[in-house]
C-alpha cells in the first residue's frame, strides 16, 4: 500500500507534535477521529488517503525532541491525554529522524539565538530541496505534501521582483534576504521539487505571484493562508448573522490572551502585525462596510497553549436600540488546527492525485485568508468544498459507469 | 394607493408597541428601516408593500393603552428613543381605535382576572371574524393579515379532533375548551374570513392540521411558529459550526433572565413549556445527535424587556480534549421582534398577492420552529428564502418580456 | 511525635481523595502548600499541626478504591497531576484499609442501591463510635477529628426532639429516621467518642441544638457548615462592595453548572434544596435588604468535577441608572474544598489541644452558612480568623514571659 | 443658611454634568440619593452640608452648554432619565453662568484646536484664583471646594522644582511650561486662595510635594488620585480575596472598551499612560507578589459613555490546579463617578470646617491611587473612613456633654 509523505515546517511546535500524536494514535486505534473533518460522512465520501498511510518529517530550527513537546503538550497543558504519548513514545522518536534543520534567517523565534555562519538562500534552496527528495527517495513515498505550521513571521514588504517567477529566483540568487522570508524559501524548495504546498499560518510562504507560478510550472497544487481556528471562526458564523438580519454591527473589539510559544512570538507587535491582518479581512466583506474594529493579542505565560478570546460585538437594531453581544472562546490551538492540517494533507493528496493544479479554493473553509476566494462567510466556504466533494463524487460513479 | 391591514393579537404589548411605532416612525422619516430583513437589497429585490401603507389594528385582553405601553418602552426600558414616542401620539391614539377586545379564557395572563361571564367559543368566532371584517370594510383595505404576537400560552394536549376541519368546528362548537387554546381560536377566526396568518409565537395557533385545512380551503397562506430573535438564533448559526468541523457537542446549557410581561408571563411553568419546547429542537437534528441540552428561562423583574442569555456550549475537540465557547446575548426582545413581524407582514402580503396558499416555507429563518421544514442551519433556511426572492424576480422579469 | 487521626465522611470521594493526595504529596515535597490558608504568614504565626503528622481514615458507602478515584481525578478531569497520583499509589493504599463501611440509609446516592437489611440507627452509633476508637487506638494518635465531605444530603424537617440531647437520644433509641438523618448519625457518634467534628457540607450534621449539647457535654469544639468554595465565596466579597457604595442591587442571578458525582447529587431535587439553602443566606444580611434572587445549579455531566458558574448582578446607581456585572467562575470544587478541609483539621485540632469547646465561630470565613456569626462579609468573616491568631500569638508570649 | 461652592475643572464634561442634575434633582426631590456613600446611615452619622447647599461653578475648556451636554447623557447615552434634564432646564442654565475659561495648554483635547495667544502661567494663576474669589463673593459662599473632574492629561516628568513650594513657584514665574500641567496650575491657583482640593483624575493635579507644601502652609485639606469607579473597583475587593484564600494569581488581563470624550481622549496613547499607572498599582501591594497583570483602554465609539470591562483573572489552586475567573462589568462612567465627586465635596467640607490639614486618608476608598495610604483592599479602606467617622461622633458626643 502506497504511503506518503508529510512535511511540516515546524516539525517540533505544538501544532505539529499534536497532529503527529494525533495521526499515530488514530492509526493505532487509540484515538477515535473526531475533529477531522475529512471524517463527515460528506466530505468521506471521497477516497482520501488514510492516516497510516501518513510517514511524518519536516524542518525545525529548535533541537527539543518531538517526545519532549508532546509530553509538555500532556503534563503542562493538559491538553493532550498523557497516556497516549507514552504509548506514542516510539513512533515520536522514529519521526525525530526526520526532522531536519530549519532555514535559520530574517525571522523566526531561533533567528537571534543562532550564532553559525549564515547560509545564503540559494544553498539553503538546494539543501531544503535535498531534504524533501532524500525523504521521498528514501521512505518510498508516491508524493510529499509540504505544511507551514511554523511561528508567525514578520510580513514582508512587497517589490516587484515578487511578482514573477524569475523575480523571486533573481531574490533568491542574489540573496536578497529582506525580500526573501524562510517561509517563503520553504514554499518555493517545496514547489520547485514538485511538492504540493500548503501554508497553514499568515507568513508569506507562496502568496507572492511568482511563487506561485512556480507551483503552476510544476503543475501543483497549493494554497493558504493561516488556519482558522477560534475567534476568527467565530466572526465568519457570526458575522454574516448581523448581516442577513440587517442589524448594524457598530464595533466588533476582540482580545485574544495565550501563552505558550505562539502567544511570545505574537507578543512581538512585527509578528503580530501578521496575524491580526489576516484576523481582520473577516468582516468588512461579510457586512459590505467597515465598523468599528479591532483585534488585539496579548501574551499570558500561564495560559500555555490555551487561548481564551473575548469578542464584544455592538450593533444597532430596530430604531436605532443598541444590543450587543459578547462571546468567549477557550480552546487549545494545537487540538484545534492540528486535525485540519491532516485535513488538509489528505485533501491536497487527493487534489495532486487527480492532476490538479494551482490554489486549492475549495479548502477556503479551512483559512482565515483563503487564496482567490471572495466569499467570507463559513458556511458559504464550507459549501464549496462539498461541492467539490460532489463534483468528484459523481464524476466517479459516471467514470465507474462507462 | 392600495392599503392593507395589520391585525394583531396582543396588540397592546410590548412587541406590538414597538412594531406600530416602528412602522410610523420610518414612513414619516423619522427613523431608519435597520433591522428589517425586507430591506436587504437581495430581498427588496421583490416588490414589497411599504410600511406607510400598513394599517394597524387588533385584539387585547388589557385595556392600558398602547401609547401607556410605548412612553414605557421609551422610559421604564429605554428602548425606544422617547423622542420618537412623543412624536407619534397621535398614530398612536388612532390606532388605539382599531383595538378590540380578545378572547379571555383558557390562558393568558388576563384570564384569571376577568370576572365576566364567559363566552362560548362559537360566539368568539363570529365576534372575532366580525372585527376582522369590520376593519377591513371601513378601512378599505385590500386585505387584512392577521399575526400572534400575544403571550404564549400553556401547551394544548392534542386530540383527534385536531386532525380535521370537521373535528376542530365540532370543537368549537362543542365548547371543548380544554381543546381549543384562544390562539387557535384566533387563528380559526382568521382563516375563515380569508385572512393570512401568522403565529409569531409557540402558542398553538395554526399548528393543528384541521385548523390549516381551514387554510387551504380558503386559499390562503399562513405560517409559524415562534419568532426566531435572540439565543435561538444564535444556536442556530453555532450549532452547524460544530456540525461542520466535526466538533462533538457534549453539552450546551442555555440560561435565558428577562423582565416584562413576557418574562413574568415565563415564570409560569406551563407558559415556559410552550417556550422551551420551540427552544429545544434546533440542536439534535443539526448535529444528528443529541447531546446533552437544556435551556432554562428565569423571570428577573429589573430587566424589564431587555433579556439576557448566557449559553455555555462544551465540547470535544480532537483526541477528545475538552473546549468551550460561552456566549452572553444581551437585547430588548421587542426591539429585536418587531422588524420581524413586519416583514412578515410584507412577504405575506406578497405571497397572498400572487395567490400562494399554504405554509410559507419560504420563511422558516424568521421561526424557532418552523413548520413543514427539516433545515435548522439558520444560513441555509435564509437561503431558501433567497430562492424564494430569486425565483419571484425571474419569473416577473420573464413574464414582463412577454 | 503525635500525630493525630483525620475521619473523612465521604472517605472515598473526590474532595477526599483530592485532601489525602494533597496531603501526602506536601509532605513527601512533591507539591508545594499553596491554597492552605494556615500556610499564611498571617495564620502560619499558630503552632499548627503538620500535614504529615496526619493519618487519614473514614466512611464511605461506596467500595471504589481510593486509588482509582484519585486517578480519575488526574486523568478524566485533568484536575489532578497524573504523576502525583502515580508517586502516591503506597499511601493511597495504605488509606484504603482505614476507611470503613458508612451508615446507609435515609439518603445519600447509595441508599437506593443497597438492598441489604437496614441496620438500626443505635446499633450504627454504636458500630460508627467503635470504628473511630479502633482507629485512634491502633494508629495511637492523640485525637481523631471527624470531617463531613460527603455528599449533599436533603433537608430534614424539624422536629421538637431536636433541641435536646435527650431528644436526640430518644430518636436514636426509637429508631425514628425520618428524624435522623446520616450526617447527624455521623456528627452524634463522633462528638459521643469525644471527636471534634467538622461539617463541610450543607447537610445537617452537627446543626440540631440537641447534637450540639453532646459537643458541649464533651468539651469539644465542632462547627459547620458548608465549605465556601466558588459562588458564594465570590459573592461574599462582591455583596459588601454594593453595600459599601450603596448601589442598589436590584436583582442577582446565579447560575451553576458542574458535573461529576457532586452534580449528579444536586441534580436531585431535595439535595438540591440543601445546597441552595446555604447558598441564598449571603446577600440580605450583607446588603441590608432582599433583592429579587435565583440561585440554581443544573447537571452537566461532560463537565466532570469542574464547575462553571456565572452570575449577573443588576444594580441601580446614582439616579437609578441600572447597570450590570457579570461573572464567571471556572473551578474545579475538590481542588478548592480539599486544601481547605485540611485547614479546618488544623485549625481545630489546635482548638481541641487547647481545651476550646463550642462552636469554633473564628472559623466564618470557611463556610457558607457558618453557626453563630451574623457576619456574611468574606473580609470581615477573615478579620475573625486573624483576630483568634492574635489572641492566642500574644497570649502565648505572654505565658512564655511568666 | 449658609451655602458651599462646588468648583468643577472640567465644569461641562459628562461627570460634571451628571453630578450637578443629581445633586439639583436630589435636590429639589426629583431623585433618590441613591450611590451617594456619604447617604449611608454609619456615614451618614457625620452632620454633612446638604446637596441643596451646593452652589456650583467651575472651569472648562469647552463651550458646548452644560444642558447640551446633559441632554446628550440622557438622550444619546440613555444614562440620564430625559424627563430630569427637561425638568432642570433653569437649573442647568443658571449653573453655566459660573463656568469660566479654563486654562489652554499643554494638556486637553482642547489644546490643539485653540489659536488664540497663550496665556503666561503667571498669568493664569492670578485669573483662575479671582474667579474662585469672585465667584465666593459674589454667591457668598463659605467655602469653596475645587475638585477636578477633567479629561486626563498625559503624566509630567519630574523635574526637583516639584519638591519645594519655592520651586513650584519658580517654574510658574519662568513660564516653564513643560514642567506645570494644567491640573498642577489648577490646584496651585486653588490652595493659593484658600480652597480646599479633590483631584478625581489621574493627572498631576496637587501630587507634587511642592504644590501639597501650598496646602498645608494656608492649612487646606485635599487629596487623590483618580476616583475608583468600575474595573479598578473590582480589583480590589478581589485582589484581597485570592490573597486570604492563598490562591497565586497567576495572571490577570484587563480590557476597558469605552467611548465618549473619555474614551477619545485616552485613545492616546500619552494620556492612556496616565490612566495605566493609576490603575496599575493595586494588584502587588495587595497580593504581595507581581503576576503577570495589564490593564487596556480601546476606544469604541458606539459605547458613548458606557464602558465594558472584561477581566481574566487566572489562579492556581490546590497542587498548582489553575483555575480561573472573569468579570465583565458594564457601567456609566459618568453615572459612576458623579455621585463620588459629591461625596468627597461634603467630606472635604466637613474636614476644613474642623480645621484640618493636608491628606485626608480617610477618603481613600473613593481613588484608585490613594495619597499616603499603602492600604490597597477596598474593605480595609473603607474601614479607614468609618474610624474616621467614629472618632468624629464619638468626638462630638464628648463635646456637648461638657
Amino acid at each position: 500500500m502506497e504511503r506518503i509523505g508529510v512535511w511540516l515546517i515546524g516539525a517540533r511546535g505544538a501544532l505539529a507534535s499534536t497532529a503527529i500524536v494525533g495521526a499515530r494514535a488514530i492509526s493505532h486505534g487509540l484515538a477515535r477521529p473526531g475533529g477531522l473533518v475529512t471524517e463527515l460522512p460528506e466530505v468521506a465520501a471521497l477516497r482520501l488517503v488514510g492516516l497510516d498511510r501518513m510517514v511524518f518529517g519536516g524542518w525545525d530550527i529548535g533541537s527539543a525532541k518531538l517526545l519532549h513537546r508532546a509530553r509538555a503538550m500532556a503534563v503542562d497543558d493538559r491538553a493532550v491525554p498523557a497516556g497516549l504519548v507514552a504509548a506514542l513514545e516510539d513512533d515520536l522518536l522514529a519521526v525525530d529522524n526526520h526532522i531536519k534543520p530549519g532555514f535559520v534567517d530574517g525571522g523566526g523565534r531561533g533567528a537571534a539565538r543562532d550564532g553559525k555562519k549564515r547560509e545564503p538562500l540559494e544553498a539553503a534552496v538546494a539543501r531544503l530541496g535535498d531534504d524533501l527528495e532524500q525523504f521521498r527517495l528514501e521512505q518510498r513515498l508516491r508524493r510529499v505534501i509540504v505544511v507551514n505550521v511554523a511561528s508567525t513571521e514578520p510580513p514582508c514588504a512587497r517589490v516587484p521582483e515578487h511578482d514573477t517567477l524569475d523575480g523571486v529566483r533573481r531574490l533568491i540568487q542574489g540573496d536578497r534576504r529582506a525580500a526573501v522570508t524562510p517561509s517563503m524559501l520553504y514554499a518555493y524548495a517545496a514547489l520547485e521539487r514538485g511538492c504540493p504546498y500548503v501554508n497553514f499560518t499568515p507568513s508569506t510562504g507562496a502568496t507572492p505571484a511568482g511563487v506561485q507560478e512556480l507551483g503552476w510550472k510544476h503543475a501543483l497544487p497549493f494554497y493558504g493562508n493561516d488556519g482558522k481556528t477560534g475567534e476568527t471562526l467565530m466572526k465568519s458564523v457570526l458575522a454574516p448573522l448581523f448581516r442577513m438580519r440587517n442589524l448594524e454591527v457598530l464595533s466588533w473589539a476582540g482580545f485574544n490572551i495565550l501563552g505558550g510559544g505562539d502567544g511570545e512570538n505574537l507578543s512581538n507587535p512585527r509578528q503580530r502585525e501578521s496575524k491580526l491582518r489576516s484576523k481582520s479581512g473577516v468582516l468588512s466583506p461579510t457586512l459590505g462596510y467597515a465598523p468599528h474594529a479591532s483585534v488585539s493579542i496579548d501574551y499570558v505565560p500561564s495560559l500555555g497553549h490555551w487561548k481564551t478570546a473575548w469578542d464584544h460585538i455592538h450593533f444597532a437594531g430596530f430604531l436605532g436600540t443598541k444590543m450587543s453581544v459578547q462571546f468567549i472562546w477557550q480552546g487549545c490551538d494545537a487540538i484545534l488546527a492540528a486535525p485540519l492540517a491532516l485535513d488538509l494533507v489528505r485533501l491536497t493528496d487527493f487534489a495532486h492525485e487527480r492532476g490538479e493544479r494551482g490554489p486549492m479554493t475549495q479548502l477556503a473553509c479551512f483559512f482565515k485568508d483563503p487564496m482567490g476566494v471572495s466569499v467570507h462567510s463559513f458556511t458559504d466556504q464550507f459549501r464549496l468544498l462539498l461541492d467539490y466533494v460532489d463534483e468528484h463524487v459523481s464524476r466517479e460513479r459516471h467514470g465507474r459507469r462507462r
